[in-house]
């Protein structure tokens, strides 16, 4: 396996439920999550709703642009899941019954319980390669840079392990967090000297309020643990400067 | 005021921290039910990181495509904060010190403790509409149709009151949410009647897992009480005819 220095990905989440405020996403969390561990980056996201148009057009633009693309939602049995009905569409290739995930699906189900919705469930695109779902039996599925995965958050993650194999990331992305009992003013001048000194590297500050008192933590974000080393040296020559305490977080 | 019938939106979600996973963005959910309860509906929503070119190409589709734009992060003291600049380049305009934002500062700090840090969040985009921060002072701001707001989802929610009559709504989406003790495939074909029957509402399925026990709501959304009320009794018949369970939630 060939590593990449930069490897990226995007996140599609698909669903009106996400787009009407009514659910709160967290799988853009766990995803992201989960790719940094194994070195890759995500570029961006965006959520969508239900509509087939939207989805086909969307994910043709972003498996073009990234190296690998994760879909949540609509991979479900009722009339609103119409993700690999689309997913099809956009790679222009057949939507129909997988032997092997009607298979499973049969097996999971009790005799006489595997029924037209369920059934719907092994509908994908011709030769999709499975993601297994250890959780509720319904794989999701592949093509190409292109992974499919449900909506409810506990299934998506159940799944993630069985595909970290199938991702070929770069050089993990490492971070490094300095929480400090203070302001982002106070040290906004002293940060960005640092950051100007260290270009290749991201550092984010984000305020926090936490047991009452506020706070700001710094995040070094960088593949080369020297580098993120060196800013932390750079960040806390100010910090003690300025008699600014150092806090867990 | 007139009122159309649909108006759109999208949201821009500005961070590092929401695509590395480290953050988990609530602010979505939170503009969205906004959004939705004065008759705005999101018509998508990206996430994007701290990049000027990014947010100036992104910003500029999305300001074209919808009626209103809401973006949220990077409007704080720090040199990771670059939206007030991006903006201003967007549109084109001057990105300076606004004079009665410098002002609201100024007085919303202590004497002496309005430094550098602090003094860049009053520069934003030549005569920008200012959004006011009941919160921490820093106020957001509003150009054209988009809207400036910061990512901390607590300072954010307090300052969407004071929008509310700056956004002209169409028709508010009302919903009515059916929550059954069931699985979505014993209900997915009846549900499908249901929605092809009554194309222009929104019915949306959605699994649960609470105390213990698996459930499905159904979501009916529409700007019309008596198309959903229409849907209500089709979908309450096959329920009753299933003996299926109706559930609080």
């Amino acid at each position: 396996m060939d590593k990449k220095v930069k490897v990226n990905a995007s996140i599609l989440i698909i669903g009106n439920e996400i787009l009407s405020g009514r659910t709160q996403d967290t799988n853009t969390s766990t995803i992201a999550t989960w790719l940094n561990s194994i070195g890759v980056s995500v570029a961006e996201v965006r959520i969508i709703p239900d509509i087939q148009e939207i989805i086909v057009n969307t994910l043709n633009l972003l498996r073009s642009k990234h190296d690998y693309v994760f879909t949540t939602g609509g991979i479900g049995p009722t009339h609103d899941d119409i993700t690999a009905e689309s997913v099809s569409k956009a790679f222009g290739i057949k939507y129909e019954v997988h032997k092997e995930a009607f298979k499973i699906l049969e097996t999971y189900y009790e005799p006489g319980k595997f029924n037209d919705g369920r059934q719907k469930m092994a509908w994908m695109p011709e030769n999709a390669n499975l993601i297994l779902n250890p959780t509720s039996g319904a794989p999701g599925f592949n093509v190409e840079n292109v992974f499919s995965l449900p909506g409810v958050p506990s299934i998506l993650k159940s799944m993630l392990g069985g595909l970290t194999n199938k991702i070929v990331g770069g050089e993990p992305i490492k971070s490094l967090t300095i929480s400090l009992r203070t302001v982002e003013s106070e040290i906004a001048s002293s940060l960005t000297k640092v950051q100007n000194e260290n270009m290749d590297v991201e550092i984010g500050s984000y305020p926090f309020f936490h047991s009452g008192k506020l706070g700001v933590s710094i995040v070094i974000r960088s593949e080369d643990q020297k580098k993120i080393d060196n800013c932390n040296s750079q960040i806390l020559e100010f910090v003690n400067e300025k008699k600014i305490e150092v806090v867990d977080r």
